[in-house]
């Protein structure tokens, strides 16, 4: 009998049965794949059953056997031509509440093959979370929200093999990457209570679920694993987070945040793992503020203000005409108005500095940027004192909150050796801009550590031994949920924040503060 | 948190959540049920969670949980209404070539509810195992095959539920044992090389299956054991008669017979338990012999001859006109022709004893046993010598069988505290006649025990309990299979069995050798 040892299959080469060794072809390849894996439970799907006798002999009683491993139970749940004649995949799913990304990867080797996005199509129904869950409620209304999900990640799943001619049947393994909601809509539960005190999600385990049960057309034996949540505000995709970042397996302690609509946050290392979510604010990500808008081709990510002539240098994503600003752009703003004193400590536009680009409007300062001509939308770009007002009460938060985790375990900012930042706000951010305006910790630049998607990462690290699933488990359990208090020091930590950078300035000796 | 211990359900009283404790619903429920089993593994059926929230919330957090027990595995299979407002059934299924019986049973109480029966409608394709599997090589044969059993079930089981006023849904549990191809054929596997050198089955454990996963309507969440086979000669039948004769849990060695087309023999005890299989002929089921027939209504199962006047006393079952006569009655009335010196030692006609009754064609004495006018089937019921013949070689077989399977485990017939008789050969049999042939040995009447339909019995007691499983499991494990060969010695020991009752007639005492 020989094997070959390579994650999700096994060659296996069975003595072919006579009237001294009559056990029955189940029995057979069991008491093979159990001595192969030294293990002594293992469960046999029952599908294989059907065409085993047929395939064994067919094949000379050798075959590739597919595997799963589900806590310490070991499952058999296909079995394919031996050797080099078929493909075991499996897909890794970022399910993004506006963008989901698939990757492709072939389970025996861990190669990545091939990956395609599209836009969530519960877009729709509403472009966040909130309103797609009001939406749930109405009759049929979960079922919808379930439905266009599941046929678009069919479509894309199809597509995505087929492009790079493999068929759909031979992903036997998908991961799948969310917050708490997505994952409640993509399994087709309730997620009415995730929104309403005491935020209770139907389930923070949802494990393995077969392919059948929710509609995914892969292999028919396939199985889909779902990203544990923590709880209805720190979802999955914080787990794939931490699991890519590796922030559970590390000596040195670590912080991971990752800022959308909410922000999560995680510090810890190999010993322990502390957690806490809260509303770092609108201001971060696009479709609040007026001129808020998702990072995308044409969207102003990048801005330099020339100390002397005070000209605005945009630069746009794809290099495209500008059509807007994003989180990371408005940070980068805002750094550059405040180092080139054109807004004060307090954030507040500073007219003589401003000067032309200053109008008011409705008794509020607006601030020029760009004016019509120059935009692909034909309407002039302008950032309000109140959108202002807004970011640095989200930069304050996100302080506040990075200093309330770090001082409940004792530590401070300084002693954390990296700092992850996940999500595309943390492929697009500046941290020398956050740093000016307070946002983020005054450390060394190198610490800082785009994760870029993470959530798609961590998911195809799932797929790439049959131990990740545990591993992933052990993260999940191993997580202490810090709940954020609102409690008078917060807001006393919170008030101070809202300076720029901070009221106590030797907290960011690297910010020179305009004079 | 309250909870009852009774089997497959459990009530539970769960503590609502809070802001203090806002963990999932599901992994509340875990929780909780953990704690009651005092138990770390446990699972939780994704078909619950749909409408987990709303079930919860609509009953004040108190449930009944429908568990299960897999190997050392927990799962949760469906919640219901707490108390007394809902049912949990169970149904025991004997899977016959022939006939197939179910019984519904309150899997709370294990009380018997009702019972139904049916021909197996398999019949029509084959009334004998050998023709079905022939059959089942054919384009679609084995599907027919399985369909014809799959949708009688279903109606029977739709029936046997309203007729006792419960609905289907109201089952989660079916256990079914039948022998090995009958086994196959119920669950779609190829039977082919069942009955081809060296008769390999697919599979000897198929363990649990989905409802879904075969087309079975009971409620979505059931599971369906199915009895494991010893091999393709040994099926679940007779483990199901081990489990209910309770042979792997006394102290005393027993033995169970189970005689059909073929004989199935197990002897043991808690310590060991040592099984064969053999052809004990033709002669003592219906199919082969010109006159044989099953039992059933009208059949000759019981015949007196009268030492005077040679008279023969003929009981049918349930007293019907007289149509045939099964294996039993054929048992009885080779006896009665031995004591009344009907037939020699040999199971020779006796032409002057036999008198009138005699006949010969071609070539072959023939007896009278029924006159035509007297026959419901109008058509006169002889025995020739050819038919005695083969009882004969039957008879020798079976004794020989049960003298080897004894002598392998170094212990004599005599040993036997009980001899189990299985089937509704066991039913019918009487052991005063089988012993005057040699058929069975001279043990004292009081040590033979007909099980009935122990194969019901059997599947009926899975029922009863969650360690049941995990008990059937170990006696399949448990059980050394003697593989027969047909040697010298055994040759030997079978041609001396060719006598009656036997060439060693001190191993008879009890039996009068009629002079």
């Amino acid at each position: 009998m020989q094997s070959k040892i390579n994650g999700w299959t096994r060659a296996v080469q069975l003595k072919p049965p006579s009237l001294k060794d009559n056990t029955a072809d189940a029995d057979r390849l069991v008491a093979a794949v159990r001595s192969i894996l030294q293990i002594d439970e293992f469960s046999i799907d029952y599908s294989i059953l059907r065409d085993l006798p047929r395939h064994l002999r067919k094949n000379d009683f050798t075959t590739k056997c597919v595997l799963f491993k589900e806590g310490s139970q070991w499952a058999l749940i296909n079995l394919v031509k031996p050797g080099k004649q078929s493909s075991v995949l499996g897909c890794a799913i970022d399910l993004g509440t506006s963008r989901v990304v698939l990757r492709l990867i072939d389970l025996e080797s861990g190669r990545a093959i091939s990956e395609t996005s599209f836009d969530n199509p519960q877009i729709s129904i509403g472009p966040d979370i909130l309103e797609r869950i009001h939406f749930a409620d109405g009759a049929e209304g979960l079922k919808t929200l379930n439905r266009l999900i599941i046929d678009k990640l069919n479509q894309a799943t199809d597509r995505l093999c087929k492009d790079s001619g493999f068929v759909k049947e031979e992903i036997y393994l998908m991961s799948v990457a969310g917050n708490t909601a997505m994952t409640h809509l993509f399994l087709g539960l309730e997620p009415r209570w995730i929104i309403r005190e005491p935020y209770i999600p139907v389930t923070n385990r949802p494990g393995l679920i077969r392919t059948q049960e929710i509609g995914i057309n892969i292999n028919p034996a396939g199985r889909i694993f779902v990203f544990p949540n923590v709880g209805s505000y720190f979802g999955g995709d914080v787990i794939a987070g931490i699991l890519f970042a590796g922030l559970h397996s590390s000596e040195e302690t670590a912080i991971l945040v990752d800022v959308g609509t909410n922000a999560e946050v995680v510090v810890g290392n190999q010993n322990w793992l502390i957690a806490c979510a809260g509303a770092a604010g609108p201001a971060l990500e696009g479709g609040v503020t007026r001129m808020g808008m998702m990072a995308g081709s044409g969207v102003i990510d990048h801005v330099t203000i020339n100390r002397e002539t005070k000209e605005f240098v945009l630069g746009t994503i794809d290099d495209e005409s500008p059509r807007g600003i994003c989180g990371s752009g408005l940070i980068d703003l805002a750094a550059e108005l405040f180092r080139a004193g054109m807004i004060n400590i307090q954030g507040k536009l500073v007219p003589d500095a401003c000067a032309h680009r200053l109008t008011e409007r409705h008794g509020i300062n607006h601030l020029m940027v760009l004016p019509a001509k120059k935009m692909a939308t034909g309407e002039g770009l302008t950032v309000s004192q109140a959108d202002l007002d807004s970011l640095i009460r989200s930069k304050a938060a996100m302080y506040t909150i990075l200093e309330t985790i770090t001082e409940s375990v004792g530590i401070t900012l300084n002693d954390l050796a990296s700092f992850y930042v996940a999500g595309t706000f943390g492929s697009f951010i500046n941290p020398r801009s956050a740093i000016t305006l307070g946002m983020l910790p005054d450390l060394p630049l190198a610490r800082y550590k785009p994760l870029g998607n993470s959530s798609l990462e961590g998911a195809a690290r799932a797929l790439l031994s049959t131990e990740s699933i545990g591993e992933i488990e052990r993260i999940r359990d191993h997580i202490t949920y810090l709940e954020l208090n609102v409690n008078q020091d917060f807001m006393n930590r919170f008030s101070a924040a809202k300076f720029l950078p901070h009221t106590d300035a030797s907290r960011f000796p690297s910010v020179k503060i305009p004079t």
